[in-house]
């Protein structure tokens, strides 16, 4: 098996769920009982919290544990929100967001707030001035992702936080799902205010996440009761599940220094292969964008058909984010791009993570040019 | 140890964690990508959801997958509120609930919404002619919890179901999360629209839960983006902790038949056992409670100092709900029961699972007699 979909989930490290199953086995204890066996377990979460706030350079108390990604940007945007509405009612993000970024802020419209979408160039980057002309007098949040989990484009993080800077009633929440382990993001230098992070896109599980909140930014919870995670987010704490998302981000963090530039190499010769491609299209900017993520269309092939002519020979690539392929829809990203919906409904996505080799790039490749003579044939 | 705190989190069961461990590692695909490994996954997504459906008795497309009890609880009531505030803005819960009720409450309070908090008798029990006279023209929801988790007393859902039933616009929302395995509740009988699960409370592991949602019945979501739920709970699903969830409440229904007789003896030997004791009063009540939860309070004994004594000799049990044991606060519970607030912050939870045994009870007995005797001797 040739697993190139990284950027939908990765498969989770195996000292991580053995990290898990000893801490749900023998510290199963609440954190929030005052007996020892609570303790224990509030002490690993608290490793944990320390932990993943040393990998990020933040403070300790400026990590928040959450069931995921998707949470993450919930709670930022919409406790963002509810907190700051007094002080206005205007957000501001890109055309190439996440679902879970796109929907919140759409919910928001519901109940009176004003959106806008900032425009991305044809490489999917975001220009500065157009964030700058966005803003109001009322505006709130700006919302920007690190890397687009579609083509892998980077956005200027550090420039839009330098900007924001002058606007001290403006929040900057940035999603940072797809960069971590793969793009450094120096969360204060960028002047960071949120930041979300989801542990299995990390070799962590699936339903951990962090939401951070830099130290003096209030925002309103969105999950309440029994206090946890300084009220913000409340619910019996998954201790095992935070004590393997920190253990897979320092895994990961170690992989990326030794690691990084095989990624690199792997993603420039799959580049330079299938530009040699006929009809291939890389989607996916030359500078500027993540090592992990490379997306191309072939004319005249359904992504959807390719897709599964790799599948049967055991490589799993992706059409677009997983979220929107069941919906059998274009990628949003491509088409902000300008790039035409008919060539963007025909666009494939792979994405590393640091276990795939060389080798299993190029078995992709001829896997490609195999299938795409052979498909041919039969359409002729 | 003997660990009698089963109503703050369980130990999960060993081969739950077989389960959890193998679908991480071999299934670890994303549900919603389009190709094989998406597609497994997803299936065993469909399979958890629909063994739940089956042990619960209710249909499959009611099943909402959640990251636990405290998330159900803020779904059913907050969502419920944004869709229906056109129809009402009134909300009726008791004073006795879950944090994650009350919580949930009181933000919609700050969004304009009335909340009524209806009384509990002596017994811990809410009376069905309380909740009637609290109805108004324009109650949306009336959310009431099925087993108190401070004191283990059990509310008439089926009477409150059957009242409610009459008026055709107000939601009814049970927090089932203390009851699940150990007291049958039937959700179609009781005509319950919203009902609340928590994993860790039968063995399976912290952050799963369920919400049920009743067929026809529509509410807002919290967490939008990928529409993963149905639309009504986004982000990728944790595959693996929803099987874990799944087989823990099978293994859980499956002790409830073999071992539930036996969990009602331990709890009547050590009811009759704390009674015997100089200065002992018990707050669960005698009748209409669960079988697994015992609260009681020794006159003179502050519950921490009595805690502590008993974690010497690797007993745990409770001060009162994990929530709020570190805050020191009396348990609301006792206090709406009009105990006095010195009695009340005496008070000791223990809390059985179907692993819990007799000979344990007793060594629980002889440990509080003990305990009594040299505590009192040193404040003599
Ligand atoms: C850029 C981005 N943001 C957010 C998410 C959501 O994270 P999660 O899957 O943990 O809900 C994803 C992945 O699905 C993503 O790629
Ligand atoms: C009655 C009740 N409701 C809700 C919850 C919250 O569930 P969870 O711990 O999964 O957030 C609990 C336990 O903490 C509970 O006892």
């Amino acid at each position: 098996m040739i697993y190139f979909d990284n950027s939908s989930t990765t498969k989770p490290y195996s000292e991580v769920l053995d990290s898990f199953r000893k801490v749900s086995e023998e510290y199963f204890g609440n954190p929030s009982s005052l007996h020892g066996l609570g303790a224990q377990s509030e002490k690993l979460l608290s490793q944990a919290r320390e932990q993943m706030a040393r990998l990020l350079d933040v403070q300790i108390n400026e990590i928040y544990f959450t069931s995921g990604g998707t949470e993450s940007n919930n709670i930022a945007i919409k406790g963002t929100a509810l907190m700051h509405k007094g002080r206005g009612r205007h957000l501001i993000t890109t055309e190439i967001e996440h679902p879970s970024v796109r929907e919140s802020m759409e919910q928001l419209k519901e109940l009176g707030f004003r959106i806008t979408y900032v425009p991305v160039d044809q490489n999917g980057i975001v220009k500065l001035s157009e964030i700058e002309k966005a803003i109001c007098d009322d505006t709130i949040l700006v919302s920007v992702m690190h890397v687009n989990n579609e083509i892998g484009s980077i956005q200027p993080i550090q420039e839009i936080g330098q900007l924001l800077k002058q606007y001290s009633k403006i929040l900057f929440h940035v999603d940072f799902v797809q960069g971590i382990g793969k793009v450094p993001l120096d969360l204060r230098a960028s002047h960071v205010d949120l930041c979300t992070i989801s542990g299995h896109k990390f070799h962590g599980l699936k339903g951990t996440g962090v939401l951070y909140i830099r130290n003096g930014v209030k925002i309103s919870s969105l999950i309440s009761g029994g206090g946890q995670e300084w009220k913000l987010r409340s619910g019996t704490e998954n201790v095992a599940g935070m004590v393997a998302m920190a253990k897979a981000l320092r895994l990961t963090l170690q992989k990326q220094n030794e690691c990084l530039n095989n990624m690199l190499k792997i993603k420039d010769f799959l580049r330079r292969e299938l530009e040699m491609i006929e009809g291939v299209t890389i989607h996916t900017p030359a500078f500027q964008s993540a090592p992990h993520i490379l997306n191309f269309s072939i004319q005249g092939f359904k992504a959807e058909v390719f897709v599964h002519a790799l599948e049967e020979k055991g490589i799993f690539a992706s059409t677009t984010s997983a979220c929107s392929s069941k919906r059998q829809k274009a990628s949003n990203t491509l088409l902000a791009m300008g790039i035409p919906e008919e060539e963007a409904m025909s666009a494939i996505r792979i994405s590393l993570s640091y276990q795939n080799t060389l080798n299993e790039a190029e078995q992709f490749i001829a896997a490609v040019n195999e299938a795409v003579g052979r498909l041919r044939k039969v359409m002729k």
